[in-house]
């Protein structure tokens, strides 16, 4: 799968993802009316005005993006017709021809690892069919609980050609409580991304393994010592832009080929008809200065 | 929340939680096909039987434990119908007047966070009203990311009057890849230990917090250790039984006051008819055999 993530970034010339993750402060009130009224003002309403919401971001910057990353907690937060929205996004999103990255941080152990495993990115037989649940191409990974939790994973990545990003350095202030934590004069994160070139080395899919990573932007010296670390993982980037991290650090995360990274941003695209910069679209067209945003996010990163 | 826990397991003498990790290999012959012909053979069928499954075992256990924990990955590998069926047993769950601890081992950071704590825990207001998502009492939460994924947990904690069980040190065999590595001479389980207690000191209910914590029945010698750095803290131990703990060493999770810790046990319980010693109830009685299984483990941790 991997090869595939890097078949439409090299396309479209864009290493970079939009993250989907709706609130409903990001909703214009048209939308909520709309959506309101024909499914009350409530759970169902509410996911089916994220969903709508979506849906426009999507027709607005398909054509220039490889991939979207719906976070799955924005959806969660609306019960299950928030669950059936997240489905019908990854759904339409692969109508569009797009990857879709299901940031899920799901993380346990042997068969319930396997389960998840199975309902984001595989299938389940039920009597002589098969179904799948979710369908994700990549899911995001909690490494807490070891190779227990990443195996199962590994397995169904093999078995459907899907891939994972394992969290190493996550972007947020308090990452470091025990992610920077010293083990053996190295830092928790750094060996972890040891255990991800040993999961990697598991499921090679071209130069890069359908194994990634997670490394903030937001700390960009690490990110450069990670990308030596790990020189066939392909490193998934969020907390560009709304979280501080600037195109100019971007550099840090690729290699020489250009590839080996892919940047999201989430708030800095879906609401940035909210911003000063974006404001003159308007409610009404928030998802043009969606797509505006894209192409900037584009060119900033291209420049670092 | 805790105080709800501690007064159902000291009126039903009872420190054990039933693990809802429904498999279809569990599930028995007469309520597959009783659900596939309702829904079809499918990913809605497959909901229906496992959703059938749970509601006898409650049944014929509710008497007799304070609560149970539904493992969602079980229910999220058949999609968007499984996490109906997941909803429908917390709500079962709680009609029986069993406290439903939701394992979901989330954790993400800041408005991420935040979005699971009100979707599994908490609320979500839409206009002017109040509206639930999952509504379970207890959720499992991985520590990875630091406090910026446990805060928003505890803040609904609060509000809303529930309560979290953090990850420390898991029942798997790989839990020691990271979580035994040593810093500063200890293992990186006692660190995220005395994290633990910080953040239960911001949401203390009677003598323990409604932050508790995971330690593995697999591991009692560190579970001895943790017990005594985190005196306030309750312990979910999962492992017991199928996964190897043994009731004898159970004593090193609860502290002298008979309280502190609520062991669960899945298979060992909810497929109990699968064992030779429960094998004379058969398919047709297979929630007798919970029930029985039930009584002989609460009898095995006393007696330990």
């Amino acid at each position: 799968m991997i090869s595939k993530l890097i078949e439409k970034i090299v396309k479209k010339n864009a290493p970079i993802v939009v993250g989907l993750d709706p609130m409903l402060d990001y909703v214009p009130e048209f939308i909520l009316s709309e959506a309101f009224e024909k499914c009350g003002a409530n759970m169902e309403g509410a996911s089916e005005a994220i969903w709508q919401f979506n849906k426009k971001i999507i027709d607005a910057t398909y054509d220039l993006i490889p991939a979207v990353k719906p976070q799955i907690a924005m959806y969660e937060q609306f019960g299950v017709s928030g669950v059936s929205a997240f489905k019908k996004t990854v759904d339409y999103a692969h109508e569009k021809g797009l990857i879709v990255i299901g940031d899920v941080k799901r993380g346990d152990i042997g068969s319930t690892s396997k389960a998840y495993a199975c309902g984001h990115l595989g299938n389940i037989k039920i009597k002589e069919n098969i179904f799948s649940g979710f369908d994700e191409d990549f899911a995001t990974v909690n490494p807490y609980l070891g190779t227990d939790g990443i195996k199962p994973f590994i397995d169904v990545c093999n078995e459907c050609d899907k891939g994972i990003f394992v969290l190493v350095k996550t972007s947020n202030p308090s990452s470091g409580e025990f992610q920077d934590r010293l083990i053996d004069g190295k830092p928790l994160y750094e060996i972890v991304a040891e255990k991800v070139n040993e999961w990697g080395s598991e499921s090679m899919d071209g130069d890069y393994s359908n194994v990634g990573c997670v490394v903030g932007a937001t700390y960009p010296e690490m990110g450069k010592k990670l990308r030596e670390l790990m020189p066939n993982i392909y490193i998934l980037v969020p907390g560009y832009g709304a979280q501080g991290g600037k195109g100019s650090d971007m550099k840090n995360y690729f290699n020489s080929d250009g590839l080996g990274a892919v940047v999201n941003s989430s708030r800095g695209i879906i609401a940035a008809y909210k911003q000063e910069k974006y404001a003159s679209y308007g409610e009404d067209h928030f998802e043009e200065a969606s797509r505006q945003a894209v192409i900037d996010m584009i060119e900033d990163i291209d420049k670092g």
